[in-house]
């Protein structure tokens, strides 16, 4: 991982490192695809392999069957796209976890401008606990409630949101509420299978912990799902080619594919897919990053002026905190010509490290060394 | 261009061969997203420029400003994402060319299904000339037809549409329909500036004429399209990011943009441009072009039993046939044992050889050659 070479790298929840293997593996498919076509039968076999390989992959990390997973160009596509095919009745009320993604809380309103629903937030950021999600759930939920979202692990603080519980509850609601859970935090650092299983749409990209390209990513669709919902951007991928009936969906997620997109992508995802296998099941990678997240976590936590996010050690790779009195992008700024990158959120005010199985222990102490400097320098960061 | 050297390909409709300068520069660009980041301060500033100057270069081949176009993955999504942003009232018609791409006709149905929107078809495959296809739309527009879809070059016929005139018709209409175009076989092909100038919606991809990698394309939006549209994915590209409005949009047409998409296929699209600006300027590129179509064209013609769609030299790079009594399908198939690349149709049926700038006059005689023998050889094509 050509990325880890030349800083100390704690923003694998912005984007991961992509290792040499997997750009080698995205150039060999542009020159087969060459050798072959472009556009040409054998093109179509060896692509349509590739792209069978990569869902039958993607799949087994989610615990669905092939036929319930499709491909996105991000997260964001995942969450968002399903939403605009489903029935809503004016009035219907969506509750979106205060610590969602702006982009999916945007369409989310634009969703409800359009269609007459309300928008109401669910406030999870500040909870201590699985149990007290799950209040506030109880709380917010009213019988027009027809739409929930929320992150598996929060972007922001790094609190895991308990998804078999919320998904057992919206079953035992009137409405059954639709659940939509953004998976960007979460694919490629923690077990998935129950989590997925109580989703009606989980989103999640190739980019961040699966460490693949960027551009490619997934979402998996429950069964009712792709019963009641239809796709609202049609393009060859969805269609079932059947020339009797020239417009008819695949039966499948595949309808929620659209046109071409940049196949040799998935030739790298498979191959950062298969790395990661290579370390170990999702269970004992979790551990190896929950390791590392810890030890940062409580070293941290031993500085005076320092403040983490979660009072427990974080469930996922994210260690999120404040240092005392100074604004965060300054302290990221600090850091940054120090080598070490980090990023800052502004709600929470927060500075955020995530660590992978790769981040080294002597990382981590460098990095409570740098901040405990920072707290016991007087003025600014910057001096 | 490795794909051009194992192959007589004519197949550029489909896909466009990479030239192996592309290829290296998409591998430096993700080497030096990894050395830079690959998610930290310097990477945002790189990648913004190669934006930029991707943007700047395709807004110039459209004769448009930068902040009308918007970046896509591929034609079929700069089609139809726009359309679910319009106003639109029950009983509206929307007026779909015969000849328009499946994915975009699929769309707009579920578009009407969904608004209470009529569709009708303009027949144009079977016209005879831009005064034809004119004469087709006065009978076929409606006082509240509301929307006309048409592909600037058509990919079964290869016959251009006469969209600056078709625009001008629509501005007189009663409710000035929007005017959607798909650009999949004129850009990179033929000269732009007029036709996009006339369309609210014209959109395109990379990975044909433009021999850019695939899964990155475009759309040229309208300014009265960027008034009264409103985007329907939004992400966090389409956010200004401005704190105090933090679901505030971009004012301009990077508001249709949605969230990651792979940043190193600029860079691949980029040096393509370049190769191509390296043959000469649009008009000079459109004659190289169609000297090729042209000189295939007649060679076909003088051929017994082989009937081209087009009753004249083609305006652009594909030249469309029928080979007496055979299925096109089999008559491809019977080309590609012989090392020629190319594709039928079925409706309307017919074999679809595209000529672009690198077809050479051997190649073109090979295929003439090729298919006098199927004729003149008693059986089936694969005899």
């Amino acid at each position: 991982m050509p990325a880890l070479a030349s800083k100390i790298y704690f923003n694998y929840g912005g984007q991961g490192p992509l290792p040499t293997a997997s750009l080698n593996a995205m150039a060999a498919s542009w020159r087969r695809i060459q050798e072959l076509g472009p556009f040409a039968k054998p093109v179509f076999s060896y692509v349509g392999e590739l792209i069978a390989s990569l869902r039958q992959a993607l799949a087994a990390l989610c615990g669905i069957p092939p036929q319930h997973l499709a491909f996105t160009e991000n997260v964001t596509s995942g969450c968002v796209l399903p939403l605009w095919g489903l029935p809503w009745r004016p009035g219907d009320e969506l509750l979106i976890g205060d610590g969602e993604h702006p982009g999916v809380v945007a369409t989310c309103h634009e969703l409800a401008r359009r269609e007459q629903l309300m928008v109401k937030a669910l406030p999870v950021q500040d909870c201590c606990g699985a149990d007290q999600v799950l209040e506030r759930l109880d709380q917010a939920l009213r019988p027009r409630t027809r739409l929930v979202v929320l992150s598996h692990v929060l972007w922001t603080t790094g609190a895991a949101m308990p998804v078999p519980a919320l998904g057992r509850r919206l079953g035992e609601h009137v409405n059954q509420p639709w659940l939509v859970v953004d998976g960007a935090q979460s694919v490629g650092a923690v077990p998935l299978q129950e989590a997925v299983a109580a989703a009606d749409v989980y989103a999640f990209t190739g980019h961040k912990w699966l460490c693949g390209p960027e551009g490619l990513g997934g979402v998996a669709l429950s069964r009712r799902l792709l019963e009641v919902g239809t796709p609202t951007m049609i393009g060859w991928r969805g269609l079932a080619k059947d020339p009797a009936n020239p417009l008819g969906l695949h039966g499948d997620a595949r309808r929620y594919e659209i046109a071409t997109s940049c196949s040799p992508l998935a030739a790298g995802l498979l191959q950062s897919l298969h790395s990661l296998a290579a370390v170990g099941d999702p269970r004992q990678r979790l551990e190896r990053i929950r390791s590392r997240s810890g030890a940062l976590w409580r070293g941290l936590r031993q500085l005076d002026g320092v403040e983490t996010l979660l009072p427990e050690a974080p469930p996922a790779g994210l260690v999120s905190f404040r240092v005392g009195g100074y604004r965060s992008q300054l302290v990221v700024n600090a850091l940054a010509e120090r080598g070490l990158v980090l990023r800052s959120f502004e709600k929470p005010d927060c500075v955020r490290a995530c660590c992978h199985m790769t981040t080294l222990p002597t990382e981590s102490e460098c990095l409570i060394r740098e901040i405990a400097s920072l707290v016991t320098n007087s003025g600014t960061p910057e001096a």
